[in-house]
């Protein structure tokens, strides 16, 4: 905010009006905040727009362009197994547009024809059946805002801070509304045999990516969806059909589904047995960990988001469990010595995001900021020393340690180590 | 669904060992409803996908290419007074994506530079203000899912039938989440004048468009909003700054929002008195009618979803209120005469959409697909001859009546006129 006759690095006033109008009293730590004049009457109001705003599909402004997924180059050996990371540093809310959601494919984007898509299920069921995409739409639809996290997310900084960037350090999440039919209805369709016990998803794509799933969870909240935010699914994320298992790691909700066997022991696919099990410092590996514990990462200031200014500063970040709903989020400014509760805004689902907040007065003092989400169950979000006490530095999958951002007297925010 | 062995229109195989797996018994309404046998293995099984999905912003696949705002070219003289429609045919659950959010604009959609963009406080208040974005945005945020609907929604239908898809009928409403900063905090920080009773927002577009809005409203649920589902609100949509005023019509939603002036009584301007009021049958015209009343429509089967086929049917529709929340939705296939409550999934928050359902089995005969909406307060949505009866037909604007589809026993729907 400014004084509006404040002419230290503009000449122009904002209108003729305004000219004799008084100096402001803002919030306190606002004050500091001056800021250029503004124009007397902008450019823009002179002039027609032109008529962009009717382009059949928009896009976000061209002073938009940072806020784009991107990638770690050395990651993967190709751009057909890769990863691109949403840029949480640059969105509010929780609801993820579609264009910046997250995806991790291991042997491309599947180009898909819906025409020519099916969907099988078979195995230990009474009817074998085959699903166009229009026989599931046909079935009563549900929809649900759900968090979809990778197993992998995080896994670059189990040997200690790496990349400076929640957008990369945490990027691999993503919350979407999904429209689906659950997938217990099509399970009942075929009839389950007495001794189903587990199923194997399967996805289209070249990868023929394929998890076994507890007949439990497959039967308790598990979709077959077919939309996210009311659209399509975007070909990077499944479309037609994927398999939303919510809560649970991201590599099991199927991409490109086409088929779902059902069975009475999983099938230990090299997905699950070579991939996604957690390696101890024993040399025994943790196998089926599919439940992403609570964890929260503080978006705003954070190392991407530009020089912080002292004054009145609205801390700003994402929690979500795997386990439930989130219960409670607490912020450090000084490493986790002392913790305030923050303040929890807009709708909290079950196993979907939550965006918190805390705001403080920042005097310019070197400050260590993390976050902590507790749950419904109790669960509380352990520091990374806690976790590696348990699981060592192995792994490379859920990592769900309290992330530190170390706020510096200069403004910048950078990705550091706390205990 | 079909039976696997079906090869009436293919010769190709699902899979080597489905070959010999029995007829399915779906719901006896699906199994209509067979289709043509899939392929063996896919050829997107076959090859690589072309890493598309690292695409910085994702789009839709080019199967959906049809899922699209579009305009109608003769409702106005020149693209820099335009209005585009949401494809609600095509979209689920309640987030609308922004790329398809309708929008309205008067004199093209003005491209701001957000460093430079200034929103200033002025008239009425103990300190006149100036802020940057950045000023605004270190104020304490909130997130609203709310919807938004030009008043002039289904305007073309006051006088009968008009066009063919709830796009062009009721496209002009969409629902996102906003987050922002209460406009209460705003003017709090500018310290109201005893007098003051009205706010004027204006806009930075070439329109200079502006609105008079009751104090009350101002310090109830409005919202200085500069971002839409996470990103920053899209250029048509008000980038970078909006004012967010919940259940009231589009209009008073001013975009590119630059100026808040405020007195102790309205500014009678331009779009409040020649524009946005609601000619009545004797000559007078209501003015300030700024409630969206409780509306609905479905959205599938409707005249742009294609030929309904025999068997179980999932309709889809949406329902809102500007005066709260949604209470009740009801479904009639017979033209009103016969109504169902519908089954409401998903979240039901405070002036938002809600989506609903009804499930049924079409034997093939004639129906006259109905809803109606009903509120919080008790408000029911009213037959189009109901609302006529009241408000004539010279009406542009706030048309709530109930819309019908007939749905044709060829399996096609139209928009016509009931009771």
């Amino acid at each position: 905010m400014q004084e509006p006759n404040d002419r230290r690095k503009s000449r122009r006033r904002f209108l003729a009006g305004a000219a004799g109008i008084a100096a402001a009293a803002p919030l306190k730590a606002l004050a500091d905040n001056l800021q250029n004049q503004p124009p007397n009457v902008p450019e823009w109001t002179h002039t027609l727009g032109d008529g962009v705003g009717v382009r059949p599909y928009g896009t976000p402004s061209k002073y938009e362009k940072g806020v784009v997924r991107r990638t770690v180059p050395w990651l993967t050996a190709t751009p057909e197994s890769s990863v691109s990371f949403t840029p949480l540093h640059a969105l509010e809310g929780i609801i993820t547009p579609n264009g910046v959601c997250f995806e991790r494919h291991h042997s491309g984007v599947a180009e898909i024809d819906p025409a020519d898509h099916r969907l099988m299920l078979h195995g230990l069921v009474d009817k074998p059946l085959i699903f166009t995409l229009g026989d599931i739409e046909r079935f009563p639809r549900v929809n649900k805002i759900y968090f979809l996290e990778c197993a992998a997310n995080t896994g670059m900084e189990w040997r200690g801070a790496q990349l400076n960037g929640c957008q990369y350090t945490h990027g691999m999440v993503h919350c979407v509304q999904y429209t689906g039919v659950p997938l217990k209805t099509l399970l009942n369709e075929a009839g389950l045999k007495p001794n189903a016990k587990w199923i194997l998803a399967e996805g289209a794509d070249a990868a023929a990516m394929t998890r076994s799933i507890p007949l439990d969870k497959a039967l308790d909240d598990c979709l077959v969806a077919y939309r996210m935010n009311g659209e399509r699914l975007r070909p990077e994320n499944g479309y037609p059909l994927r398999l939303v298992v919510p809560g649970w790691e991201g590599n099991v909700w199927i991409k490109w589904l086409r088929r779902i066997k059902i069975g009475d022991e999983p099938w230990f696919t090299r997905e699950e047995t070579s991939k996604y099990t957690d390696l101890l410092e024993n040399g025994k590996a943790r196998q089926f960990t599919w439940v992403m514990d609570a964890k929260s990462v503080i978006t705003s200031p954070s190392p991407q988001t530009g020089p912080v200014q002292k004054g009145f500063t609205g801390l700003s970040g994402l929690a979500w469990s795997g386990r439930g709903k989130i219960d409670r989020v607490d912020v450090s400014l000084d490493g986790g010595r002392n913790w305030r509760t923050a303040r929890i805004d807009g709708p909290i689902f079950d196993k979907a995001c939550v965006r918190f907040y805390y705001e403080f007065d920042w005097n310019g003092d070197a400050l260590l900021l993390q976050s902590r989400a507790m749950d419904e169950t109790g669960y509380v979000q352990p520091s990374k020393s806690e976790l590696r006490k348990i699981r060592g530095v192995n792994s490379i999958y859920h990592n769900n340690g309290i992330q530190t951002w170390h706020l510096k007297p200069d403004g910048e925010v950078e990705n550091v180590e706390v205990g």
